[in-house]
């Protein structure tokens, strides 16, 4: 389950972020580089009006746990490389979601993305 | 409440290890570098055997979103450097916490940590 949304959700979002609307929902977070916002619309509109055109997520690390026992709830933490156009160095980030059951599927209720700089 | 959560835990996990069983439950997970454990015992065991005597934790980012609006558990996800003795290089890190509430006090229900290399 993990693995199947982590492939759709980056490949979905490096060719047609406005087709990410379809796995949030009204109640969704999304905090971005510390910039937090909420809700479907304002999240597409977000991840819309990030400043690249072209980007390429390459995944590193998966890791899943169950989230809550009685709902079914999973978080998925992704780390991985970040090609962004135009700049030549590839950026780490590690992004965590946290997938709740909705009409017999998922939808990320929590999104936290984070670049992760070199320690040295 | 996720600051004063994660400053107890780093300062903890780098004097004594074995205290950090009071923030673990029977059901806790811990994924650590791929490898999972289940329950409190478990865990401090894992975290006790980790090859390192003297560890450093500093945070670089810290975000927090609620995980569940009904139950007030949250997400803390934590960006960092590791300082281990003899290592001359930091590490970069990162880890997700799910806390939730236990008599008037939160415990760590989902933890998941992962080195993070530099991308190029």
């Amino acid at each position: 389950m993990g693995e199947q949304f982590v492939e759709y959700y980056y490949k979905t979002f490096d060719s047609n972020r406005a087709d990410l609307a379809g796995l949030y929902g009204q109640d969704s977070m999304l905090t971005f580089e510390a910039a937090p916002c909420q809700g479907v619309a304002n999240i597409v509109t977000k991840l819309q009006d990030l400043p690249f055109q072209r980007v390429e997520h390459q995944v590193t690390t998966l890791d899943a746990q169950p989230a809550d026992t009685t709902t079914g709830a999973i978080l998925v933490i992704v780390s991985g490389v970040l090609l962004v156009e135009e700049e030549k160095r590839p950026m780490s980030f590690a992004q965590t979601f946290q997938l709740k059951p909705r009409e017999g599927s998922y939808y990320v209720f929590n999104d936290i993305f984070r670049l992760v700089y070199p320690a040295a």
